[in-house]
């Protein structure tokens, strides 16, 4: 961790922060198809309903400070923005489990422009081992150390069924990975070092149907 | 709103307790998986990193408790968690944007066994209208309010890019959906009385790659 003084990258940023990054980046991106040069922070704050002062702090981290009266250059900050979130870097990544799920993802190209680049895809089933997605080649889990070392793979995404993702997760942190993206409901546990992102798209539907059957009782 | 007291549904639960019942449901899977019969609070706690006491709290909001020494019956808990977060009812849904993010999620037949049937997609491009992607066809945006009557739509996903996600978001609530499902990372704002979820899945990201960077500056 000696290297971390000699480097640029971002500070440990609060997580509230680092997930309202994108919505402004989301917003700037608005403003530039729509020809917007220059934006306040109130503008930006009204927009998206966040205090104007949060704003001005957030965007303080990546030492980025508006001009009085005039505001933000929207180009600049939308680059700005993209560059401190890391979208603009090729992070590769390999994808465990190329079902439903897994498949999706791997067919959304969409990820690819935000830094993600899938570089191959592991399953046990012996009829998706061999096939192509997309271009991302499915393997069997034996050679998940092979890959992820010829790679160069950083990030594990762990799209497998609910009661493999543990065995995936610990095959592939393993394998080396650095960082891994759960897609499933259960709760992984990893090594410290390894990051873990969770993204539990069914626990999100939970909540939407809850607070809609209580909107519409007969829904 | 009267209704409600002559209904069944589930109350307004805090979103945390709501964001943990499927990691419960999700480990509950795993141990039928592997023929369990009882689980004791204790147990699911260590499994999942969560105490006891709130385990017992949030389960508690389902009129469920475990017996002394014996636990929980999986079997019973499972199926009672699925119909509380209303896994086991089809809830029709509708996509809007059927490009790379919105196919692939209308791809995900896994969305499927949580209750969410997407029996509809909308896209502006002429090339996409008129497709059939597994099972759903897609149709121009003027389609929209005779879909969502005539379909009993109650949920529009927006996959359109983000500069379009709130006009989207207004089209599909115009024609009548009681919630949205956003995945872009724009705020979309919508009346009272339409239920909002949000899953960013490009935020994570951020945060995953801001942590990874932290944690191997070289990488």
């Amino acid at each position: 961790m000696n290297e971390k003084a000699m480097t640029s990258r971002p500070d440990l940023l609060p997580e509230p922060t680092l997930r309202r990054l994108p919505w402004y980046l989301a917003y700037l991106s608005t403003l530039r198809n729509a020809s917007v040069e220059y934006i306040s922070t109130t503008k930006i704050a009204e927009a998206l309903d966040v205090d104007p002062s949060q704003i001005a702090k957030d965007l303080s981290f990546l030492g980025i400070r508006g001009k009085t009266r005039i505001g933000y250059q929207v180009d600049a900050l939308e680059s700005a923005l993209r560059d401190y979130l890391g979208f603009d870097r090729s992070h590769n990544a390999i994808m465990m489990g190329a079902g439903s799920l897994g498949a999706a993802l791997i067919a959304d190209s969409g990820l690819q422009r935000y830094g993600l680049n899938i570089v191959a895809g592991i399953d046990i089933k012996p009829e998706i081992i061999g096939s192509v997605i997309n271009g991302v080649r499915i393997y069997g889990t034996e050679e998940a150390q092979k890959l992820v070392e010829t790679l160069d793979i950083k990030i594990g995404i762990i799209a497998v069924p609910v009661e493999s993702a543990q065995s995936a997760a610990d095959t592939i942190a393993d394998a080396g990975v650095k960082a891994i993206w759960n897609f499933t409901p259960s709760r992984i546990r990893v090594r410290d070092g390894v990051v873990i992102a969770n993204t539990s798209i069914y626990s999100h539907l939970a909540v939407m149907y809850n607070r809609l059957s209580n909107l519409n009782p007969e829904a």
